[in-house]
């Protein structure tokens, strides 16, 4: 049966790529996917396969009882979109101004429905169950996993399991490891609140680019010169927003960022030292901030058991792939959550483009469409895999 | 008859404020005040005084010609507001969000309009032809003068004569200097052109946010090392766009701002260090710029003889008024334009609230409308002094 | 016989203290350390060892053939100072200004000469020959090590151990890990050329504090934002000398640091970045400036069967010893040469005074004389384990 | 007479030139400059002009009755040099390493010295009483000035005269300003006070070279932001001295400079802000430090009537010189403190090498000797005006 079931994924090819380009041209940014949402259930109802909606936000969770006993598996695929205007010049182009599916969930859901479709007709022969879990807001914290996990909807689940779509490794490659795989992320605000005033009268005002400038600068010192050189952290600015008028000195600027990290230590200790170098800063410029600083996701670790599975048995869902044990990355994921959870485990599809390669969250970013099936087939693998092993 | 004139003016204060709370509750940014152009048609059209309107893009031209023969002058107030979100918690608060009359402008044309009103009755034992001249777009380069000079409109002018609510000078004081009175003021654009990513993996990136602060803070080197000390130079940056979202590293950043100078040759010095400050920054970064200089305003220049007059004459429209001679300042004003080709001269009315003082461009900015009738007063005072010193 | 020799250590206490000592008053920067090889002569003439000198520079290797036949074993200690100035205020505090032993190396030095006085006795019955290996020069790179090696005296010798007392482990806490143990360290040299001159006249000058500040503020971006934050790496500038008077813009500013890496890409990665950073703080500035960037020690990689040893034997020399398997550390080592050639181990011994501690290479620097015997005997200690392991 | 006084001078062109080389070639530093001292009173031993010495510490004030009844007027040259290496290839080069004339008061010495000479032979139909007055220590606060007006010395003189060779001025032209002629000129002293370590292990340190290259960063935003830019003022660091080797971080850093200024409450101001610049870098990195300030020589007044006779009497000296009112400068003198005083003015005599132009306090300073008899001339022509004006 699981041969022809993955040859079934393989006939849905031209059917991931449709949805897939379909959704590409239509992304909805994190908690706001409320379209993308009712084209999933939509595409159930067709499938006839029951779900409930907007569990934990706009979460959809579609469950296919098979005929055999068996473990109740999820298997999860995310659908929110960033607000990136894309720069791509193809015809799947973003249709939303400054929207833009620059990370490839596009893709996860594509693959999942797919899936879904191609498995249908084995269902009576099927052990256990599959919920088809699509998440809401992962890039977004607090995320979409947290509220769907509090719904209680994953409570008889025994494992979950799910991939990201990753244009860092060559299409046909499987990438995991076991323990730590990505980092805990957080988000924070600086504002910096200086003192307006006319642009040719600065000894009058508190130039507010100036000292959030000073800011960003000396930021940088924290992971050069305060984390210990052993430990990885990360603490990027991500936007900075000043000023209204370019003859107006401006009043206050507005910075957001990220820091991500694999241990408490390492987080609390930027958090402090931010505190530090921002106040630092505007006090010698004799200026006031508000700084807030929301953890967010913790690190996704791996299960051992569950991330053998992958790296074991992916091949078998597919003669052309191959595994690679890999280290962690600093991207963080709140796939961590279920982990926290559930037995499962989290694993990169290769999907990239060598002539085309732009990172994730890049505008012109896009991955190759020939890794949706890999990710269908080493999802449903992952599934059989832990069905069998006990 | 000219006390009688001053006496009609100071009837006219309620009516002053009433226009000027009206204008600042509808502000309009430059280039785009349509509905500030009707208002002020719709008053000469009450007042059945005739005028020009769209010259030279919103301005409006009425002219009041006297029962005695005299020279002809124009007497000049602008009407733009800027692009700043009022903070201030009054009943005339701008009524448009993130545009207000953080200038003044708004009682500049009330002024010029109650004096219009005022002197009306007055019209057959005047000397000579008033000009009223109100003149859009002087907040943004290249402005409304240079227009309205070109249109024609004024060449059979003999001079012109304007001032400026000024919230740095007490109420009650008229100021102004012979020669150099404001600075020349330039517009820049800086684009810094990184290379974008996912905020975890900087590696992969050329942050623009931490590239466009390192240019912001050289450049403050400009003004402190690269111009002589006894040159005089600002050099603002306005506003710092960046980034779209917290956890992406942004792709480019875009400054703008002013830069201050009395000299073409400290001009030409700051551009020519601009580019080396911006071009080092990002090529040390392996980033790529883009940066354009407008040349804006020319200085304010003063005539000797008409600045003479303001000096000598105001306190004649009010004897409470006092006059001094002072340094000039940094802001710019296209009022140059009209220097340039005709006599007058460009004083500051003192408006300031001492118990809500805050600068020029301010959110929080607001004047002395007790001042309204002295900027009246002391135009039509500079009209009478240069209508009888021949 | 063994415990023997460990008791003879103890009783050598005293005897160490008092090497140390008379050693930390009179130390003597890398490669002038003339007088303390002439001491570590005079020791081994009183006891009667056979020596040679001037071994690849300083260094001193005494010779201890035993009775009964075994391997060749050389346990190195190395005895040169760094140009600090201590701030002890202890009795046996440096005597010469500007010249400390800031590392421990005076103690390294004075446990294996107590070490030797301890063993003579048994010397008759000891298998194998111990090479007393005095390295001079270890804190300067090219170092002392290689010269030792090309030298060839080490040719005939099996194994290689080394200890380095640890003020950041407790004492009687050993540490070590198999494979890489501490970083490659490298050197460089940075000159920022500008132009000196008065210093009421900036703009005539290019003002080289100015830029080689920002030379430094920009230089921490290369390990915050273009290493991959999961690879390890230090850069520090360790001076900064510019300018020779208050009042005078200076000419240049001389920069020396140091780069740590565990990884040749990352290593030349950070080269090239250096390269980029310097290049664009001066050209933004219209300065000149040379890099000089000189590789330095590689990382000390230990063999992974004689780290063992240390890790399971320590014990037996003291039972109050424990040991540790750590993360590898940022600081450098030449002992990295001799495990390029020979198999060994390098490890810690515990050393901190928990009320006075201050880390390696700072003026009040401090070791727990406790531990001198614990490195002696377990030097010995490795060598008895490496003679019996086979 | 006087032209024959004049004659004699350009007379003396040789012995000048041969006097001020040998100067070059012996420079002292301020304060300890005796040999100079020694060597300017044999010269009034030889020509038998009665002389006092060790005036306010190494001051020399030699004088010369006239046969005819007058004013007592002091024409005084500065005699110490510069701790800067010079770096020019000339015959008369430095004999001392790091020490320089690189300012011109040998060619001060040297003209004041040939004046004497030149006039000697006509002390019978002199007019009044010339003092030449042989400064000590001008270059560093709190100067020779101060203490050679404490002893009394000058209290029974009418007037001060004083040039400086100024190569930023063409040979032959003389130049000054009535009113303030040269900057206030302070000094400050900053240490930030880290915490030193290992070179790789960064995070248990408290990097000095980082705070302080920051500190050095931050200062120019206060002439850049928060000086009125009418105002004129310079802040310049001058030496940063940081740091003992490459691979140790540094404990603390010591950067000393100099402001100046026209005005008290702009020194004020710029004292205010340093302190909270320093401090907001210090505490943002969880330093400390030490600031002082030395408030130096006060700006230097030329008094009206005196300037005036510069201006309009210098070519009667000398028909190929021109003179130029000017704008000041920012340079310091405790020239001022004469002029506290007494009456008097401070002038440029122009001593250009357009081939070889250097500014002062650069290593390849040097100055067109041709312009040595233009100041003899001129500071006895001053005399002379000073004499006959009443």
């Amino acid at each position: 049966m699981w041969n022809n079931i993955f040859e079934a994924i393989d006939a849905q090819y031209e059917n991931m790529v449709h949805t897939r380009r379909y959704l590409h041209q239509h992304p909805e940014v994190s908690f706001e996917e409320t379209e993308t949402a009712a084209f999933i259930q939509q595409t159930y109802d067709r499938l006839g396969i029951p779900y409930e909606k907007n569990v934990g936000g706009n979460g959809v969770l579609a469950t296919l009882k098979g005929g055999k006993p068996g473990k109740k598996i999820a298997l999860r695929a995310d659908f929110d979109a960033l607000p990136i205007h894309e720069e791509n010049d193809v015809e799947y182009k973003s249709k939303v101004d400054g929207v833009m599916h620059a990370c490839g969930h596009d893709g996860h859901t594509a693959a999942l429905l797919g899936l879904a479709e191609a498995i249908l007709p084995f269902q009576e022969d099927l052990p256990g169950t599959i919920v088809f879990l699509h998440q809401h807001a992962e890039e977004y914290a607090p995320g979409g996993a947290k509220p769907i996990i509090e719904s209680g909807a994953l409570e008889d689940v025994d494992a979950v399991f799910g991939t990201h779509l990753w244009v860092n490794t060559p299409t046909g490659v499987i990438q995991t490891t076991k323990g730590p795989f990505m980092a805990g992320a957080d988000r924070f605000h600086i504002t910096v609140k200086g003192k307006g005033g006319h642009g040719a009268i600065p000894h009058q005002t508190k130039d507010a680019i100036v000292i959030a400038s000073q800011v960003v600068s000396s930021l940088q010192q924290i992971v050069s010169r305060r984390v210990n050189p052993l430990d990885t952290a990360v603490l990027t600015v991500g936007t900075f927003e000043s000023g209204d008028a370019f003859n107006v000195i401006a009043d206050s600027a507005f910075l957001t960022g990220t820091v991500r990290t694999f241990r408490p230590e390492v987080q609390e200790l930027i958090i402090e030292e931010m505190e530090k170098v921002i106040k630092g800063a505007c006090t010698g410029n004799d200026a006031d901030y508000e700084f807030d600083y929301f953890k967010g996701y913790t690190p996704v670790v791996n299960h051992e058991k569950e991330a053998s599975l992958i790296l074991q048995d992916a091949p078998k869902a597919d003669a052309s792939l191959t595994t690679e044990e890999v280290e962690p990355v600093m991207a963080g994921e709140d796939f961590a959550y279920y982990l926290e959870n559930k037995p499962g485990a989290f694993y990169f599809t290769g999907a990239q483009i060598p002539e085309h390669y732009y990172p994730h969250h890049h505008p012109k970013f896009d991955f190759d469409e020939k890794a949706l099936p890999h990710a269908a087939k080493t999802l449903i693998q992952a599934y059989r895999s832990y069905q069998e092993q006990t």
